[in-house]
């Protein structure tokens, strides 16, 4: 491990932070062979200096003033701390345009994430491939998912199947969810001791509605 | 204006309360007619009634205890206040798979937002239609962009096209943007004086690395 990066501690990192690592992360890779300060770094990922260097402090690593963090290293170590140096097994829900778009998109960027199998009811879509996975019917869904091991549901599916599906997912030991059906889903926390649900909605209405009140309010603003 | 509502002040609301707003409004557009108590808000949406009775005290919507807010009236309060009570006019950019899953989400579900034209740079896209709005090739794309008065630009384009097109796009007055591309669009906060710009990045790579991390967090946890 290079100078300036320290083993983690056992210290819990706030999940703000966390959820800022991936563009550290990001910004590191594409720098590697490089050492950056937390200025580079703020610069690069759109975050100020002082909360890149708070950020990288809460895993033990500390740039030299003047000469900064080695990249590669400290990608590293985050790629560590995100768990993204052991594969993530996906399942994914809904071949629609959505569902073939996301599939596509994670094949080509995610080394670390990987969709194993691709589920959706329509008779015509099974058998059919979207990025080198076969897309396939719903007849045994908790066999296939226990047998593949599946760590995570990326759920492109309608509004009505989203938690009903989720429920059965979470039944047979899915823990994650990321979640694109503009619906709450509401799942027990852990079933039955047994690991906690961790669910992550994108909903597109919420960012087009505060996008709608960031644009005009704005506009109110300057006229 | 209802009872229990009383029109909002020009106090600040923040930004973290805002992006809970259409949360509040989806779950009481779903109970109009209903009277909805701080509590009742909260179970539907995933807050606190805490969290709920703050937010909406900021402008000035005060439930009567026990009996809650009249929710139609609550609702509309919101709209306003989101600004979606006139219609926002959007563009899309990138008619490939995930734009078209995004044209066809925003024509079934925002009454709001109206997505005005498509554009992709492809000529065998051209002359197509998407949930009834035609794709158009980037020939005339600022004079399009102007003529139609576009607010709001959603990009669903490869990374190395989004700041260029995001760039041209602000200088010709698009104020907000959607951002579906991995990478940190890097604007000029303001151009001439005009009205500051607002960019939702829709980071799929950050949702999957925080998810990586949180499942396994618990894995850890849990043995």
């Amino acid at each position: 491990m290079a100078k300036g990066v320290v083993p983690r501690t056992a210290r819990r990192i706030p999940d703000a932070t966390i959820r800022r690592l991936p563009a550290y992360l990001r910004a590191l890779e594409a720098e590697a062979g490089q050492r950056l300060t937390s200025a580079a770094l703020g610069v690069l990922t759109g975050f100020s200096s002082e909360q890149v260097r708070k950020d990288l402090a809460y895993f033990g690593a500390f740039g030299t003033r003047g000469v900064g963090y080695p990249a590669q290293d400290l990608a590293s170590e985050i790629r560590h701390i995100l768990g993204l140096d052991r594969e993530l097994k996906a399942a994914l829900f809904g071949a629609g345009h959505l569902g073939t778009a996301l599939a596509r998109y994670v094949a080509a960027t995610h080394r670390d994430v990987r969709i194993v199998a691709i589920f959706d009811p329509d008779p015509e879509k099974a058998g059919s491939e979207i990025a080198g996975t076969a897309v396939t019917s719903l007849v045994d869904l908790e066999g296939e998912v226990e047998r593949l091991g599946v760590a995570v549901a990326i759920l492109a599916v309608p509004e009505a199947a989203a938690e009903p599906l989720a429920r059965r997912l979470a039944a047979v030991g899915v823990r994650g969810f990321l979640n694109f059906a503009p619906v709450m889903l509401s799942l027990p926390p852990a079933l039955d001791g047994g690991p906690p649900i961790t669910i992550h909605n994108i909903d597109l209405s919420i960012e087009l509605q505060t996008l709608a009140y960031f644009v005009q309010v704005h506009e109110t603003a300057s006229v």
